[in-house]
């Protein structure tokens, strides 16, 4: 039995001590605090600035604890996660002292209700050596950086209760764990199932098949024939069911069975070929019962600032949209850390695979004795939570620790001891020190890449990675969250400083990211003098390059064997960014354009650049993307819309094929016509792929528009 | 008090067991086989093969327990190392059995001397799917490979009581382990020293510094201004020493105090610069005592096909030519294992780093349970022996593992235990999975590559790694080895047959490797129509070549940090390869040209390529190379000899620095003259640097004088 309790929450401030005020758990006590102070939603102009005075507050969570224990029950007090250095009293004795947010911790009560329970939540880690205000404070501790400040996400210190916390009574019947593991026979056609179980009593187990047929019960189970788990877009996410009971208490879950591994990208091994030679690239193409499976999907960050306050629809909502968008993977980040329970719960049910980071990020974690013990005890925790997960296809150590933002070796200790650490508890699992790992790619994060002088289309058809695992496009907000979150005496025109500044817009990397007017301007012949072009100008650019980058990447498989964007959604209003999906789950058209992206079986062009002038040939190549594994075939019809007229240019009978296959380049001289872009468009059957790129007029005659205007 | 036994050992072969004959312990079975047997030096002609009929062979030890245990002593018998797989039984009884060599096994006796012992030796462990009679074979079990056959070793499967193997008495004052552990303070002006020690009484240990003098007694000791351990050509070794006693038994042991660590080489995190971006390589600059150390040194590889039969006199004259030739570290190639406890303590000594391998070379080391229990019994053994000497400066989990000759990647089960192992036990010594890792090189192994079209000297001009941990360019055995090795009806003219090509001069890799005939017929501007002048030519090449790559690597610095050389001594006379030193302790030419290459200061040129023409302008970079990290200075003299006549070129003050200094760049027009050689000198004070380059006449005369023959 559960029991929920009442809270309050203050803050000790060095004025003097807050009054208490209603405090939600789970939650931020920032939150609530924010609601008390009357400083209204953060995600409206500058308003999350005011939390900047509370960094240094210490919290106080308060409950008088109420509940009911038999007198064969004995009471404990739960907390499935508190972030990040607490203390825990009982009628002010100190009961426990912690660091470490994600291990769930638990006190023993005596069977006494109505004491005084404080929640004590110290002032959050920052490295006193640091040499900025930003993440680096971050780096002794195993609390994700995020908060401490991203290029989309502002500086916001949350803390508190942000798992649930309860005081449960329990008897000897009490399951404290029942964990299944299993083996499944190389040829996937026989599954032994093992049931470990904590408890003083017998425990009875039965186990379902996916549609819910007992198959049988005890702590041990063969099946033969058993059905898989696959990710979406390979097959059915089945998922086996169990319950385990014993006369005062009952628990269950699901089994996912499948085999994952990361073995080596098709064609990889055959490089370096010339003396002196070094290795080869390291491994990161993910097979899924013996088939090596594309990984299409999106960097999944914290949803919320508040990390307390996501709940399980919020989850189900994101993922949903991410299953309907044809993807089977999120790259959880290791910036914003793990996740609660319902997220890989979800992840299981939907088909979508979990790339788990560690939380660390874009720091050296320097491996000190104090930081060393708090990652074991804290990644631990991490590790029994999700290795029952059939959705957790791999673990990482963190983001972009090898490079010299971060300073983190292959010697790091840290990265040493999670190596350990996965290892000893779940070796079958791949683990991957940090992201990049040898061979893959991270960015870049604009249309344009001003050091290489190439548009999207271009950087990545130079490129050969074996996984593009960040990549990003920037668009806007819409223009009602743009109404709602910049005032209305700052919207427009658009200046860097201000609310636009501070929701990223401008400043957020370089002077020009997120909005990037540079970028805009380039490709703009009119000049985007409202709102609403400017909008629709990013958001055609962030629609055609994410259609680029993602079917390039497909288009570069099997050596290739990722596509994971730089990311899905956002914890708060952006005024523009590289998320499909903004605040708290509206889709962007780039979300739509994503998802035609990632259709399984599709036509698709590689259009050597965005940008074209009139008199040039254009040329294209014709590919049928398939990462079903299943044969295909289609009929391609290859037009090009321009100034409302259609001129058809070839039609390619693709045959069939269980993997992409290659047609025909197109190629078409521009006639001058007065029009500012174009579409290509494949028809095939019913489905379209359309790409909407630039036009000009040749030279000589827009100078000679000029001089008449 | 140790009691050494009196051995004899027994073949039992398919057609009935053998006599048995005097057994030499520590040693190899098929040594005192084939003695018995009268097969001759293996070292001569085709004896080795000769042994491949022992390959399915049991073998057995036999002695009568002999030693004398008082009232309060108990007997022990021990074994430091059995090769490879092994029972033990006393009067019949089976008392142990066990796979693994690099383990040392007790077991414990009844006071009673006269038992028969027996060890059983059981055949070699073939993977029975292997493809080829080869290293394959040894791909599930932790025998070191090379035996199996090498492209330098003969087949020539050992096995035997390899280590020393006695009877010990012991008292409750038997100290079982007397370890010492220490921590250097990060300017190194303080040690804390402790012991951990393993004896039922109390144990008085004693420390003394490096001359010998006490600085005090018991278990912990705080030094002010240690003397740090430094390797050859940076500092003394400096060695405390500390003796452990108890009433009844003494240990003593040598501490070296010295901070070792992996640090990202010097440039390398500019890299990568444009997106999409990879990681930066992995760090393999070795810091000793906070300096960056540029790594000099060579391959060590078991310098006898007997493995049982190396002593220490043989290690100590190889390890002192080592130091001699200013090398600081050997890498111990894991294809030929670990070796004897002396090795480490004349290293400790003699100033030499070792870079330590586990047993794992060139093969994909499945982790099947079984592969993984003995690897973990077996690396676990070898970290606890090793970990205390300061000459031990890395691990590294194989060789060549991340290459499509082996499959292995970061992800195998294998290398992940190891790190993991190398982490608990160990957690200050780096650990890198393989060699090469990201950003190193390995190879080429010839003085010219026909694949690249490029000799040594343009090959690594036009290379740059982190670290050059392979490299080798192939010269002869001298004139009496071959003479001695090859039967006289063999000798001349060299064929691609018979004991030329067992002794690797054809068809160890490739069918021309290792005398390479095409090569130096390449350079030859006369036939090569004498042994004597195939060893001339191969000999010139071998010398140019290593000094050539040596050099350049050091020029390389700070970015590259390492050059070490394929290979150091040979386990057997070969007739080519790519070794310094011929079997068993004789210095090649090449071992003196390497010698004076790897100088700490030195007047260094850097010359485009081997081979010129007359007409053409020779131009070569003129360098101080200076690795000692203190101030030297130079006035270097540069002149070209060509046909008895030295030509003064330019003399350059190279200033003062403490690390390497570019100087100008002679060029000069050759004139032609009758020469098939011309040398390139450096003289700095008494110091000369000498580069003896190809010549040949211009087109035009040459094509005259060939006419007028």
């Amino acid at each position: 039995m559960k029991y929920h309790q009442q809270w309050q929450a203050r803050a000790i401030r060095p004025e003097g001590a807050s009054d208490w005020f209603a405090a939600e758990v789970p939650g931020n006590v920032q939150h609530d605090y924010g609601h008390m102070m009357g400083w209204g939603d953060i995600n409206i102009a500058e308003n999350v600035t005011k939390f900047r005075e509370t960094e240094g507050y210490t919290w106080e969570y308060r409950a008088l604890l109420d509940y009911h224990a038999a007198a064969d029950q004995h009471a404990v007090l739960v907390f499935e996660g508190v972030d990040y250095r607490y203390d825990v009293l009982i009628d002010g004795e100190t009961r426990l002292e912690y660091e470490g947010m994600f291990s769930r911790t638990e006190i023993p009560l005596d069977n006494n209700a109505g004491s005084e329970l404080i929640v004590r939540i110290h002032p959050h880690p920052k490295r006193e050596t640091a040499e900025f205000e930003d993440r680096q404070q971050a780096d002794q501790c195993v609390k994700p950086p995020v908060c401490y400040e991203w290029d989309w996400h502002p500086r916001m210190l949350v803390s508190g209760i942000w798992q649930d916390a309860y005081v449960q009574t329990r008897t000897d019947g009490y399951i404290a764990r029942c964990e299944p593991f299993y083996t499944l026979s190389d040829d996937f056609s026989r599954a032994e199932i093992r049931f470990e179980v904590d408890c003083a009593e017998p425990v009875e187990i039965t186990l379902y098949d996916p549609d819910g047929q007992i198959v049988g019960t005890g702590s041990r189970h063969t099946l033969v024939n058993p059905r898989l788990w696959w990710c979406n877009g390979q097959g059915e996410p089945a998922l086996y069911t169990y319950t385990a009971s014993t006369e005062t208490h009952q628990v269950s879950g699901q089994i996912g069975l499948r085999r994952v591994r990361l073995v080596m990208n098709d064609g990889a091994w055959a490089e370096p070929f010339a003396f002196p030679k070094g290795r080869s690239v390291a491994p990161i193409q993910l097979e899924l019962n013996g088939r090596r499976v594309f990984a299409k999907g999106s960097n999944w960050v914290n949803p919320d600032i508040y990390n307390g306050r996501i709940d399980e629809a919020r989850y189900e909502a994101l993922i949903t949209l991410a299953r309907d968008a044809n993807m089977n993977i999120f790259r959880c980040w290791g910036g914003s850390g793990v996740n609660k329970r319902a997220f890989y719960d979800l992840c299981d049910r939907l088909g979508i695979m979990v790339w788990v980071e560690f939380p660390l990020a874009c720091n050296n974690y320097v491996g000190t004795p104090h930081y060393l013990r708090v990652l074991e005890q804290e990644a631990t925790a991490i590790l029994l939570a999700l290795r029952s997960h059939p959705s957790v296809v791999m673990y990482c150590g963190g983001n972009e620790l090898f490079n010299n933002w971060s300073l983190m070796t292959d010697q790091s200790l840290a990265l040493r001891l999670l190596n350990k650490l996965c290892y000893d508890l779940d070796r079958d699992r791949p683990y991957i020190m940090t992201s990049p790992v040898f061979g893959m790619g991270h960015g870049g994060y604009t249309f344009y890449d001003p050091d290489a002088k190439k548009d999207v289309f271009q950087l990545f058809q130079g490129s050969s990675c074996t996984a593009y695992t960040e990549f990003g496009v920037p668009g806007t907000s819409d223009i009602e969250d743009l109404k709602a979150s910049i005032p209305g005496d700052e919207l427009f025109p658009i200046r860097n400083m201000g609310s636009w500044r501070l929701h990223h817009a401008f400043g957020a990397w370089g002077a020009e990211r997120w909005l990037c007017m540079d970028v805009l301007n380039m490709y703009a012949q009119e000049p985007l003098d409202s709102l609403e072009k400017v909008v629709a100008q990013a958001t055609w650019l962030q629609c055609e390059g994410y259609k680029a980058v993602f079917e390039e990447a497909r288009r570069q498989a099997p050596y290739c064997s990722m596509a994971i964007n730089w990311c899905y959604c956002e914890p708060w209003i952006t005024a523009a960014g590289n998320s499909l999906i903004t605040y708290p789950v509206k889709a962007k058209p780039a979300y739509y354009a994503v998802q035609t992206a990632l259709r399984p079986v599709m036509a698709s062009a590689r259009i050597p650049r965005f940008d074209w002038r009139a008199g040039e040939r254009f040329s294209a190549e014709l590919w049928m993307l398939n990462d079903t594994h299943k044969a295909a075939q289609m009929t391609v019809r290859a037009s090009i819309v321009l100034a409302g007229v259609e001129y058809p240019l070839l039609t390619w009978e693709s045959g069939e094929a269980c993997e992409n296959r290659i047609g025909p380049t197109i190629n078409w001289v521009l006639p001058d016509v007065d029009a500012t872009e174009f579409t290509l468009r494949l028809q095939a059957g019913d489905a379209t792929s359309e790409y909407r790129l630039c036009y000009r007029r040749s030279e000589t005659y827009a100078v000679t528009r000029q001089m008449n205007v």
